[in-house]
């Protein structure tokens, strides 16, 4: 039973066997108290909890001395300001702040399990990290500017490039194969057309230095856990999985340069966005002839292993790899959640071998997650190179995704206990029970004004309080407080010394 | 006992009672051992652990098929990156990043013991928000610019300014009091003279909607209570206190007006820092009469409440503020941690009333936290006034304070169970056992190439595992795994359905 839920008069009423000073509370409370409460302004703030409306209004609502505010000392910077947080970007108050952190939680949560370490980047990295030439979306919506030191710099747009530069600067103090995570704020600058934000948060699980796709099953293993963890099955989700090895293999027929592949990837990854006269037009136009075109889509439209080893043959490492995962993912045991799909390339040109992406089988959302084998990015950098894979995971999609299925948990504000002074000369008491209380790992809300019971109480419920203690001033010359279960009703007088 | 510590060749020998087929390992291993595991690279890899010079010198130092490298696809965009972070920024390696998270833990932590909601805003704000014209050290250093939109934003320097922007977009649905805290990534552009970084995480509590200094007292009571949580005693640290009303009741003697006394505020925080000549000469330059100047560098060399009291007289809010905080810290029971100061003022305009700062009594270190009374900042965007108050305590002094002390952890990885399978084979087997254990909320670093034994219980030693378990083809038949309790060197054979 919730405290909102209590007839406060009957609360109330309970209380009043505990103290000793009187006070009579205005209506619906009817019998008398006695609570040694002075200069409690309960008749001019009838309203329960004060709001801001409350507060603005009236300067000295909480009754205090203290209560009148000094003149205002900053006049000259009076300016009106926008109260909206920029652009594409969020405030967090405290019910979305509960939402991230249950989140994120479970990002970590998971990650422990599966062994892996976290580290963190900065936000505002050199713009040369992330500007590469295959022409991916990321670079055109790069956050960047010039510092005032005249360095080219950007709120990093995703995390990769900066593991793969920490990696290369760590050289060889790391043991391979390094299980590394991360959660952080990435940015992209786009116009806000699609409701999309300009800021998310990403965490990203990283294999470096393992070459076997034992890595790429490992990591689905880990987002599949996750789902999990968080109510989701496999007929909400799916991934599908390819290798960028099928484009590579297809290329090579043709004799198409290996340094047109990024840029073919990047086309490729818009093919369910752009009409497909279009995307023929952009390979076109950087190079890839007709010819290859139609058997490049050809290719693509391929959702079968089978069908892809009979076109590819069975000596490539595209079907090998991709072979080999099927079948460690068999064994791992999340098949019903995998399905190749040759459309998958993924829109970062880093990427080398087995790419993959978490799916809405509802089809109405956007990629959940994605990543992929990246083996040569440190070499970009002008490091040696070392096997990786790893992926990024929102924090939007999935949000959308657990709304749409109803399994948003309910989060909200429990702080176990309300310690309330019934006098202001107590205040200091009720301080000392909050520290023993705290001491013992119990969260308390020290009540710092003197407000009515009624405030109190609203309080309380709010807070979603197991307990309400009241520090009266004949229990405290005995060493005890009252203690009410605001769950039951159930109240009593407890010895300091036996609170926890 | 660790495993480092544990004869390898007696490990490996106990181990080889629970498998069939016969491998010979070089040496210093001495007995025959009787593991499946075909194609290990064990001659050519015998560093144990490859490290990134192994990795980038062999590509295919993992033995596997998928150890040759694909040919780089994106050769165009080779590039020489720096290696480093951006200028005055951190990477957070998993060594750093656990710290990191300690710190982070502690701070959360005592926030909910004193039933505090976290929040958070942008890192990324409007300009305007941080503009205030007082002459602060903060705006100097505005990391500051414009972006693709013309907008002219800023990285944040504080959290306080975004709290008051999301209290006055809130407005009435928020209940009085708000307690709120963040821990937040803030920047500043400043040169890198004094080892200052140009990015620091915060730790904020607020709260908002109450206007006696039992606000106060409990704020301070909470970062006593995260001193103490982390070993920190009060002949480690204190709190200066005092209140902006001191000044501002000097400079009413002298009809200074109220429009000047943020500047002068900013003046004085820097008397620390600046010769006495200096600051008068920049009090002067405000309009400040000399006369007044004098008054005040008296005023602000005061240490005693009682003195304060004979030079203020005590019908003034400066000193009955102060007298009311000091008797309620006495009561909530940490008067050693506090003394008054009359020359602290804090660096921020907007402080109307108690300023406290917590310094390193050993005087090494600069200012660990600071806070005060805000009771004006909402009316300086354009909101009602609250009376409100707050600290920021940042990351960076207190670990240099804990070094000093001896009182930083010791916070080694540790991975609850390692999982190896025998035989390429049965890595599927070996992920099962993985998730069965990870099910059971046990960590788990699956093994994910074929490795040498020896490398295995280095790699166990190095992420400080409790348990090796070993995926034999003889045992999986039986449907038993071995495990290795590290610790002790136990070992036995157990069935899968009894793991855990």
């Amino acid at each position: 039973m919730s405290v909102s839920k209590l007839s406060l008069t009957r609360s109330i009423a309970m209380l009043s066997t505990i103290s000793s000073s009187l006070l009579i509370l205005n209506k619906p409370l009817t019998r008398a108290l006695r609570f040694p409460i002075p200069n409690l302004p309960l008749a001019t703030n009838p309203r329960g909890l004060s709001s801001l409306s409350t507060a603005a209004i009236s300067n000295n609502a909480g009754g205090g001395r203290t209560g009148a505010l000094s003149p205002a000392p900053v006049t000259e910077d009076l300016q009106k300001i926008d109260v909206n947080p920029p652009k594409g970007t969020r405030d967090f108050p405290p019910e979305d702040m509960r939402l991230r952190s249950w989140l994120f939680f479970n990002f970590r949560e998971v990650s422990r399990l599966f062994g892996f370490e976290e580290v963190d980047f900065p936000v505002l990295e050199s713009e040369a990290l992330f500007v590469r030439k295959a022409g991916e979306e990321i670079r055109d919506q790069l956050y960047c500017f010039e510092d005032r030191g005249n360095r080219r710099v950007a709120l990093r747009p995703e995390l990769t490039p900066s593991l793969a530069r920490l990696v290369i600067q760590k050289g060889k103090s790391l043991s391979l194969p390094l299980k590394w995570f991360a959660v952080g704020q990435c940015w992209r600058y786009e116009r806000m057309t699609r409701g999309r934000r300009r800021e998310h948060y990403q965490w990203n699980m990283d294999i470096i230095g393992v070459p076997e796709v034992t890595a790429e099953a490992e990591l689905i293993s880990a987002i599949v856990t996750f789902f999990k963890r968080l109510g989701i099955t496999a007929s909400d989700v799916g991934f599908k999985v390819s290798s960028r090895k099928v484009l590579q293999e297809v290329l090579r027929r043709y004799s198409i340069p290996e340094a047109l592949f990024g840029k073919v990837c990047i086309i490729i990854d818009k093919i369910e966005k752009l009409p497909l006269a279009e995307i023929k037009k952009e390979l076109e136009s950087v190079g890839v002839l007709e010819e290859a075109i139609e058997q490049l889509l050809q290719v693509l439209s391929i959702k079968s292993l089978t069908e892809l080893e009979e076109i590819l043959g069975d000596s490539g490492e595209a079907v090998a790899d991709l072979k080999q995962l099927f079948s460690l993912v068999d064994k791992f045991g999340y098949s019903e959640w995998i399905q190749f799909d040759a459309s998958i390339v993924r829109g970062l040109a880093y990427y080398t071998g087995i790419v993959f992406e978490g799916f809405d089988r509802g089809g109405k959302l956007r990629a959940i997650c994605g990543g992929g084998r990246y083996d040569r990015l440190l070499s970009t950098f002008g490091g040696d190179d070392i096997p990786a894979c790893g992926f990024g995971f929102g924090d939007a999609v999935i949000i959308e995704l657990l709304k749409e299925k109803g399994l948003l948990p309910e989060l909200g504000l429990q702080v176990e206990n309300i310690v309330c002074a019934l006098d202001p000369g107590l205040q200091g008491a009720a301080a000392t029970v909050a520290t023993i209380l705290r001491e013992k790992g119990q969260s308390v809300d020290l009540v710092l004004e003197s407000k009515p019971l009624k405030w109190v109480f609203k309080r309380a419920s709010r807070i979603n309080a197991n307990r309400l203690i009241l520090v009266g001033d004949s229990e405290w010359q005995k060493g005890m407080v009252g203690v009410k279960i605001l769950s039951t009703g159930e109240q009593q007088e407890i010895k300091l010394d036996e609170l926890d």
